[in-house]
């Protein structure tokens, strides 16, 4: 096996004026040093094909890679790199997404007539006469960070050529091996079949093991095909933050209008997307935020327009939460502050205004087909925390340095990929003959525990025991293309797959089983055994897949499962872009120490509607990490990021919660079974993400009556109050 | 990875009265010495579970286990081997089947009240009527001998233990993978889903990586768990020829009775197999015998009996032909023996007794589904061979010490499995959204060719170029569990598993394109394209699994096949024991050094009847090589055996036909297609193997006026005239 490593650029934006590879090439053990011309197709990307695997004539942002070499040890990798000998101009990048948005300014992406990405229109009812006959508006602008995914385990694949049938097999850190099969598969010219992707265990993604993986499998698929020899690539914590996409920065404008008794009348909001160099997966990105941009509020007229902009900045795309925690941040901080312009309790105007029972979205979606529940995570999240009176107690003047505030967000979020994208999974359940069952799916464990649900799904269908079912690692050759597994989507599609494909299998067993052993009326699966409906044992089940394969009765199925019909205007931002929706409400109980600046969060209600949930440890376990990245997200991750530069390149700089910044989480799980999900089962791992910064901002106002716009809320804007930078 | 060397007996047959491994332990690098005590379930077995991983109180066969141990390298694995200290006593073992069969012989196998494996009777009409109906009555006696499959690599497997999902996977040289996944995990106590058997690309197998591969695995896994450590283990080929279950010896006693017009009256069979000291697939390879042991002749009453003994000797097992090159040997040499004595030519007296449409087997089964081409086949293999002349030619008196002499032998062969067993096969095709196929399918690629055959079958169907189609390996985890890739059932079983997949996918395709593009009427699957029945086209192939999967269609399928009915009356034989028959006839021409004995076959005309060549070479490559094989076992293959010893332990003294020793051959194939074989086809493996030996004698008796009745026809038999060893 080789040792492949990335030579990357000086600057963010320069000119690559000669490369000259000639000294590497010569160190001892190194094999392989190749650019951008030896790559059979340089470029690739989940929906625009404009992402480069090594840059070419120019760097546009500083984890471009520009030489790729492959040595028979790390060090001689490593050594060979530095050898590597590059002449650059430095150019003077766009930085600021603002910036790149004015019709003059330079353009970033060669091919293009303009910086925008992408533009999503939301159009409902008419603004103007909306905020004409509101009592009270409110403008104002809010900003997010880029944050990185901070996953435990950095990139890494190993690259075995001509392995069996295929070209390439990819084993890797993969967080969906359909996309990264698409750009290996794209990137050497070759089909799908010949691309095989195998997930191994994964230390995490979060939704960023995906086209940072896929640039590095086709790096090292090239370098092994050219030499014959396996490839492994592994990033170090540095290259990772250098060049992995980061959640989007946002700049967002709000304008609310409402009457004096809190009802809204008017939204008009602009979001900006900084898509840093490539577009990625910035088209869908912020399309989540469109839908979630009003909140989960029925406001009768609505003016939206989502942009993303390419800038010389890191590039940025999936992340858990997708478009909604910006947008989240902004709305539920702004509702707070709307409630105390009004003199009402942020609970009430929320209260007024949300959604309920066939209420109508910003898109025009009447709420009718599944159990809208915000009043019920609302409640159950104020009880659990006492909201009311500590938010009573916290409002009023407090004395000394530490000051406590307590605060709240609600949101809604719809389940799965939405308009934007075909929804479909597959899934395989194959009963051996000794009745031990292997499954396979599209979607992929990526420390989710999806491995457990699917096979609680098909263990509950089928009665059989877990320690009978083995689910398969995600296999590109093997199981069903299934879509990306990301939009928290993986219980109720591969759910609704696998429970497909197992009943299936479970009817062909019980026609077997009337014939083969005479059984009339229905058969129940139970307890590793089919009992008749009268409570009568018939057989073992691994009884009965032995006899069923020695009558020469298969007893394996695909099962196939396309998600409910959606739809979506381009032009309006209407229709119905979504098939079902969560609701969550979380509660931050903050200490500010006004000495400081410091926010130590306390204590945190979490109160989701996931339908049902299939394994309520998994559930609890989502919530509780999805209320720890808000937390970092809130207070304190930072890349120091300047004109380009990342600054904070590792974990002593850039800072995530450790476990003294987590505070008691009450996670609570409210059930309301969707028609469509299995056994009624909906989302949970992005709900969990989005309500943490607002919640805690508005916590941080009660305490220090400071209102904040700009994340993160580090020491300094606590302590004095406000963002100095935004001022210049 | 540790590497891993078994310690075998020194005697055939030995009492263990002590095994110390405490210095082989100590060796350095050694990481696991193993006895059978340490293996948690010590027998396995694919029909009777009586074969030990490792010998515990006694060794049974020259080949048995009693020590397995690994380390960091083969040279330690073997070092510390000749460390372990074995005491044994010598006991005088069984090794004849007839003496083996006698009541008061002593027991080879424990828990067993006789030695014999298997006994098959078939009755038919009333033999005692029907030899005092005849005119001529021939008694003969012939033998075989022990064949080595000799396949060019020898065994070998890698277990990787704690693989991703499952407890172990093996990779290896594995032709059955489903077989050796049933002894490993039945060995380690654990479910057929933990166990994972991938093949590997195989260097032949003919039958003979079976058991002796499921010992292998076993061990190896036995030991992978017990360090945790993946384990390799390569046999030697003296390990090999040593350890490895051979080609059951037969001893054969015919008596046949005739008109003098030659027509045959009844025939009397008693055929003993020595199975060795393991049962292994002796009951399945006599029942092929009992099938075919009178040759495709009507004989109106038959009786024959069938039987497999344990021995002390090496076990004995699936080869190519399985239990028909004895008794064809046997039938076809009596037959030509008779028609001497009848005055008759070979052919002639075939002709008058051989099938033909609608005759009824011994087993009384009447030929009526397909075409029954005995006489196409001998017609064509005596054309091409130019048969008459030389018959007529060689069997005039020859001046000088070489003559020449020619001879044939004609056959008929049931497909696949036969009554005996679950006959069924699935595969799988999945059209990847770019248009590319993956198939997959329960049998393996053994080097046979299977894998071109069933990508032209799903290719014809789809009308797909094979260039887009990918044939992945065997894997137990993927593919549905299709029975044992043996007794030429390959292409016709897998082929219809895979026609049908192909088949459902396209009426998906066909359905979608209907709907997707407007078009009436039927749709023409070719080219790589779809096209309207009136041969305009709709669109590219990869165009259309395109746009149905972004519709959502789901274009992959298993396809699963159940062979036709058939039946089986164990008492008396009778029944349909093969749903169809292939035929053949070869006919050798040979020229006898009678100052050396030695046999020169100088010509073989092949004809066979495959109801539809598939690929064609890769049929006349199938028939190549089974000349090849039965020169070996007629002429020179002898494992130098002697009271359970093996004395010719590679092929310096085992020794197989070269180069110089093949004829040239005439492959010559005839199609009659089946109508439920895939396109027609039906088998071509093992029907090619089963004539040359019979051929060749029959040739050496014209040629030297001398009958032979025991193979090999070595040098000294052929230069004195007769098998010395007989006579005492």
């Amino acid at each position: 096996m080789l040792y492949g490593k990335v030579v990357r650029t000086k600057y963010p934006y320069a000119k690559i004026k000669n490369v000259d590879i000639s000294k590497a090439k010569k160190y001892p053990g190194v094999e392989a040093v190749m650019t951008a011309k030896d790559i059979p197709n340089n470029t690739f990307g989940v929906i625009i094909q404009n992402q480069r695997v090594l840059a070419e004539d120019e760097a546009i942002y500083i984890g471009d890679g520009i030489v790729m070499l492959a040595a028979e040890s790390k060090e001689a990798a490593e050594e060979a790199a530095k050898l590597v000998e590059i002449e650059y101009e430095e150019l003077k990048g766009i930085h600021d997404p603002l910036e790149s948005r004015k019709p003059d300014a330079q353009l970033v992406m060669e091919g293009t007539d303009s910086n925008q990405v992408v533009h999503h229109p939301l159009r409902k009812g008419d603004v103007e006469s909306g905020f004409a006959e509101a009592d009270l508006i409110l403008e104002r602008e809010y900003s997010t960070q880029y944050i990185e995914h901070a996953y435990l385990e950095p990139e890494a694949v190993t690259v075995v050529p001509n392995e069996r049938q295929t070209l390439v097999s990819v084993y890797g850190s993969v967080q969906n091996p359909y996309a990264t099969r698409d750009a290996v598969a794209r990137v050497l010219e070759t089909d799908l079949s010949q691309v095989r992707i195998i997930q191994d265990n994964m230390g995490g993604s979060f939704g960023g093991k995906d086209e940072n993986i896929s640039s590095m499998a086709a790096r090292a698929a090239v370098m092994a095909l050219a030499t014959d020899r396996p490839v492994q690539m592994v990033n170090s914590r540095e290259e990772s933050i250098i060049e992995s996409y980061k959640r989007h920065p946002y700049n967002l404008k709000y304008k609310i209008g409402a009457k004096e008794d809190g009802r809204l009348t008017a939204m008009e909001i602009e979001a900006v997307a900084d898509s840093g160099a490539y577009a990625c997966q910035t088209p869908f990105v912020t399309w989540r935020s469109v839908v979630q941009a009003t909140g989960p509020y029925e406001v009768p007229n609505v003016k939206t327009d989502t942009y993303g902009f390419y800038t010389h900045n890191p590039y940025t795309g999936a992340m858990r939460g997708y478009g909604s925690p910006p947008t989240c941040f902004a709305q539920e901080s702004l509702m707070d502050e709307l409630a105390a312009e009004l003199g009402m309790k942020p609970d009430e105007l929320r209260e007024k205004n949300m959604y309920r029972q066939n209420s109508h979205t910003a898109s025009g979606q009447k709420l009718d087909n599944h159990t809208v529940s915000l009043q019920e995570v609302l409640d159950k999240a104020k009880k659990s925390i006492n909201f009311d009176e500590k938010y009573e107690k916290y409002s009023k003047e407090q004395s000394g340095e530490k000051k406590r505030g307590i605060g709240l967000a609600i949101s809604y979020r719809g389940v799965s990929l939405g308009a934007e994208a075909i929804d479909t999974t597959g899934g395989i359940v194959a009963v051996q003959k000794d009745g031990s069952i292997i499954l396979y799916c599209g979607l992929a464990e990526n420390g989710q525990g999806l491995r457990t649900v699917f096979s609680q799904v098909v263990g509950e269908e089928l009665g059989v025991n877990l320690d009978r079912i083995t689910y398969m690692e995600a296999d590109t050759s093997v199981a069903p293309e299934s879509g990306s597994t990301v939009a928290s989507r993986s219980t109720f599609m591969g759910g609704n797959a696998l429970k497909k494909a197992a009943r299936n299998v479970k009817d062909t067993m019980i026609e077997f089983a009337k014939e083969e052993y005479g059984v009339e009326g229905n058969i129940i699966f139970k307890d590793n055994a089919l009992y008749t409906e009268k409570g009568k044992k018939v057989e073992d089940f691994a009884k009965v897949a032995s006899d069923a394969f020695h009558s020469g009765v298969f007893l394996s199925s695909y099962g196939w499962y396309k998600a409910p019909k959606i739809s979506w205007d381009e032009e309006t931002g209407q229709g119905r872009p979504y098939f079902t929706y969560v609701y969550g409400c979380q509660i931050a109980e903050v200490e500010v120490d006004t000495g400081t600046g410091q926010v130590k969060v306390l204590n945190m209600a979490a109160a989701h509607d996931v339908g049902k949930a299939i394994n309520p440890a998994n559930v609890r376990g989502q919530i509780y990490g999805g209320v720890v990245m808000a937390v970092g997200q809130a207070l304190m991750e930072d890349l120091g990021f300047s004109d380009g530069f990342i600054n904070h390149t590792n974990f002593d700089e850039y800072l995530i919660p450790t476990v003294k910044d987590i505070p008691d989480i009450d996670a609570i799980i409210v059930e309301n079974p969707d028609p469509a999900g299995p056994y009624g089962a909906k989302s949970i791992g992005e709900p969990t993400v989005e309500l943490g910064g607002a919640a805690i901002n508005n916590a941080i106002a009660v305490a220090t009556g400071d209102r904040h716009y700009d994340l993160p809320l580090n020491l300094e804007k606590v302590l004095i109050g406000r963002d100095l930078s935004r001022e210049g």
